[in-house]
């Protein structure tokens, strides 16, 4: 049978996390191997009632076929409220309605990677990129990376020495997988030096909303520095993820594209849906329902942070995000977190592996964990058992 | 900017269709291209009684993340109802929920096919298969079709000679864009055929449950001759679109490369929708709605052949479809479809030429005529308009 397959499936391959996200469902292990946001924070009632309006008020249309673009006063709101947010100046018109940020990552590839391109991305990056754009079969080129975003100096010389490079991808504010958030500084770096060696950024900004301290810091996408920068956001992590309903902002000729690409690939994004998010966010304060959610996510990693300090030995260190889902761990040399992850579903705790989100698979010692999907209690004592496994 | 894009993009193009649409969408205009289902059929105090007790009864599950295989209850749903229609086996397990049956297409283009590649296609074909598996560069080979289906002698030579031959694609019910539907002996053949050559056939099947007429006839997918078929099914033809749920089904080792693939296009479909739709299957009747929407559609096309009888010129034939939204007209030689169009919106009535249909734009005296969304009186008026312009 795989004689029958295209080449580009000898690089496709089932999700480590998903794989691993179907062992870990089972409700007596305390998993921080996924990234969902907590459900007890939906807006189900605000979302009952605006689909009650949009169904009174515009029922056929919010069940017929639609525009690929999206829908006109979706597009609106997600203009002004990026903008307001990020310093960025998008019109409505340089949005594109996706089904989830991980449509916008398909439809890039499509639009900029042939077989054998480059891509520069930080290390650790995002799993779902790697395997959106694996089916393009690029070549990943890891920027060296600290705390602070992709060090400058190297992502000048592998921009000036790689041949065909054709996007340089990073996620900006409390990265998946490591939590970190790139300075002010690394943002005017990154966007002069794309800029000049005329490569355009991705620039994933799915947990910018969910800062716990500090302020908001401009857009790549912002900066006067800027060349060509392609902007994906979603509702997921701020409204709910089960609707759907993310985009992709950038210049007139590169939306035309993807737009003609999302014609090809879904013709458009769920209508209902889209019109369910545009009423939610004309009768709610949308910034408000954030605010919560960042009180209560900033417990939880607090409460991680904590035990991480009070359990693990000597020898691990971790991340201390400022906002978002997520932080990372790294293991003392010679541990393997793929091994570590067979002993702790054992002792009914999980996580993700580290070596998933390097293209390259170079580091196995080292892991994510996810904080926003349990309450303190059940984050405290997953991390005890976690840390019982690594005790040297 | 071109050369930072990928190669594929050289035969990607925005659909006709949809341009076209663009200019057709004013009211003055009759229009006769889209292919929408009838807005005033939409189930709509159904779906919102169905959303009202998902998101009361389940509201969070609703909300979250969901699999990329789709929701367990809907999945049951299609097996079952696919299987009692059509005759196939398939277990809810061999069932994959699609957004669209456009990403169904996506997702199987980009499974099967290389640059160079070969698909065997009726001729004319889908438009939207097109665009969706231009992106992966294959080599189109339209097989000679009559009405009744491909011709068997000229699929058997094609299958025997053509290189690197990968998929035969085929719409065997009311055929979008000639309304035709495949003869059960030509069924046979073409399972038989593709079967031998280990070729897997693709069999889309939107439109099968609106026959007006006759008894319906066995899918492909369900013959005793078949080898590997893959069935593409929806629910936006005999529920709605504006939802996007369609499905895939196959063989296990397919379904799970194209489970792996969603993962990769945008994670899962809407798991709001999905639930929706479940909750609608329990507490309605399909089948009687469907019923419904044949009785109505049966009289716009009847509408529509009565009208075209009437008036169009000696040397204008067209297709009389059993079931279906559309019906295809052929023009006298000479006549360019494009340029009768440019002149059909000056005098407010709209269609698609048939060009777009043929991967090849080997034909242009050729046209699409939808009847599904408006009244009878319309279609009437608008094939007086179109026939006053084609008159020798």
């Amino acid at each position: 049978m795989n004689a029958l397959f295209a080449r580009r499936m000898e690089l496709v391959r089932a999700s480590e996390i998903r794989e691993i996200l179907k062992v870990t469902a089972r409700p007596e292990i305390i998993s921080f191997a996924g990234g969902l946001p907590a459900p007890e924070l939906f807006p189900v009632a605000e979302i009952l009632a605006a689909t009650q309006a949009v169904l009174e008020n515009d029922g056929p249309r919010a069940l017929q076929y639609s525009t690929t673009e999206g829908h006109p006063r979706l597009r609106e709101q997600i203009a002004a409220r990026g903008n307001a947010l990020w310093g960025t100046r998008h019109a409505p018109g340089d949005v594109l309605v996706t089904t989830g940020s991980q449509q916008g990552l398909d439809l890039i590839g499509k639009l900029f990677l042939d077989d054998g391109d480059a891509v520069l991305c930080e290390s650790p990056t995002y799993i779902g990129a790697i395997s959106a754009w694996n089916v393009f079969r690029p070549y990943w080129v890891p920027v060296p990376t600290d705390d602070e975003g992709m060090l400058p100096d190297a992502l000048e010389a592998l921009l000036a020495r790689t041949a065909r490079v054709k996007l340089v991808y990073a996620i900006p504010n409390f990265q998946n997988p490591s939590g970190r958030t790139w300075s002010l500084e690394r943002r005017r770096a990154l966007a002069a030096a794309a800029a000049r060696h005329g490569i355009p950024v991705v620039e994933d900004n799915p947990y910018g909303e969910l800062r716990f301290r500090g302020a908001h810091l401009p857009a790549i996408g912002s900066l006067p520095e800027a060349g060509e920068v392609i902007t994906l956001g979603t509702f997921s992590k701020i409204f709910c993820p089960g609707l759907r309903i993310a985009f992709v902002a950038g210049s007139a000729p590169i939306v035309e594209k993807l737009v003609v690409l999302k014609q090809g690939a879904d013709l458009h994004t769920s209508t209902l849906n889209q019109m369910q998010l545009a009423e939610y966010l004309d009768r709610n304060d949308l910034d408000a329902a954030v605010r919560r959610l960042c009180e209560v996510y900033a417990a939880r990693r607090d409460a991680m942070v904590t035990a991480l300090e009070r359990e693990m030995p000597a020898g691990v260190t971790f991340t201390r995000p400022d906002g978002g889902l997520f932080l990372w761990v790294d293991l003392p040399e010679g541990v393997d977190a793929r091994e570590l992850l067979r002993r702790a579903i054992d002792a009914h705790v999980a996580f993700v592996p580290g070596g998933a989100f390097f293209p390259d698979g170079r580091r196995q010692n080292c892991m994510r964990l996810n904080y926003s999907n349990m309450p303190p209690e059940r984050i405290e004592e997953g991390v005890r058992r976690l840390a019982a496994l690594i005790q040297p």
